[in-house]
């Protein structure tokens, strides 16, 4: 599944984007949903690869039983989509670039797995060491 | 600036939609960007008021000065919002309908205040009444 997120973070970077990619899976690993993130793109501040993979899977009126893959833990924004909608399990590539509220949805009952990925880690490392300001802005740090 | 947010939703409400709005505002009342919920008109669960008038607002390096005005207190994916782009001061209509992640922000430095607006909880209060499975999606109740 992190595959597919990847490949969303890849096409992102070909883009020209931040590099981040997310995908939200059913309880039978059928996909729902992906996207990238798109702040370069679409000069969107509003689309995180999270945001992007839960727009795209649509309206439900339960989201218990889906998984959200993405490359990199999620911000305090996504990590509160997460919540708010209730995905029951979250799966990241890496935690290690950034942090995000992986510990707050765990506390708050989210399942959370760290695939402690290199490829997603290498991935965004570049993009940080090239364009550090867009990921400064990404992430709401002045 | 809470009568911005509430056009908003009262237009969200003319659409048959979750009456909802929001507005971003500099630290000098000037308005960055509105916008209001668009579950129902663009059957697109991921933009709720806070998101679709920060999106308007379009990028900035820096939000610290900002004011987000929202005629009901943000749920946790409009708090993470706030929390992880450093918005500065949050203006609530009311949160009595829903009291959402104020005691968070409040608690991780953010300005709260809460007008206790009889138009704004009636507002919304009409349509919960109306389609209440459309607020429970709206807020991930199942």
């Amino acid at each position: 599944m992190l595959e597919v997120a990847l490949d969303e973070a890849r096409k992102g970077q070909a883009e020209g984007g931040v590099p981040i990619g997310a995908a939200l899976f059913d309880a039978t690993g059928a996909l729902l949903g992906c996207g990238h993130n798109r702040r370069v793109q679409d000069d969107d501040p509003a689309i995180h690869a999270e945001t992007a993979a839960f727009r795209a899977a649509g309206r439900r009126a339960s989201y218990r039983d889906t998984i959200m893959v993405t490359t990199l833990a999620p911000c305090w924004y996504c990590s509160g989509l997460v919540r708010q909608f209730g995905i029951g399990t979250v799966v990241v590539g890496e935690s290690e670039t950034f942090k995000g509220g992986l510990t707050w949805l765990r506390r708050n009952g989210v399942k959370v797995v760290d695939l402690k990925s290199a490829a997603c880690r290498e991935l965004l490392g570049a993009f940080i060491k090239a364009r550090p300001e867009v990921w400064n802005e990404d992430i709401g740090v002045e």
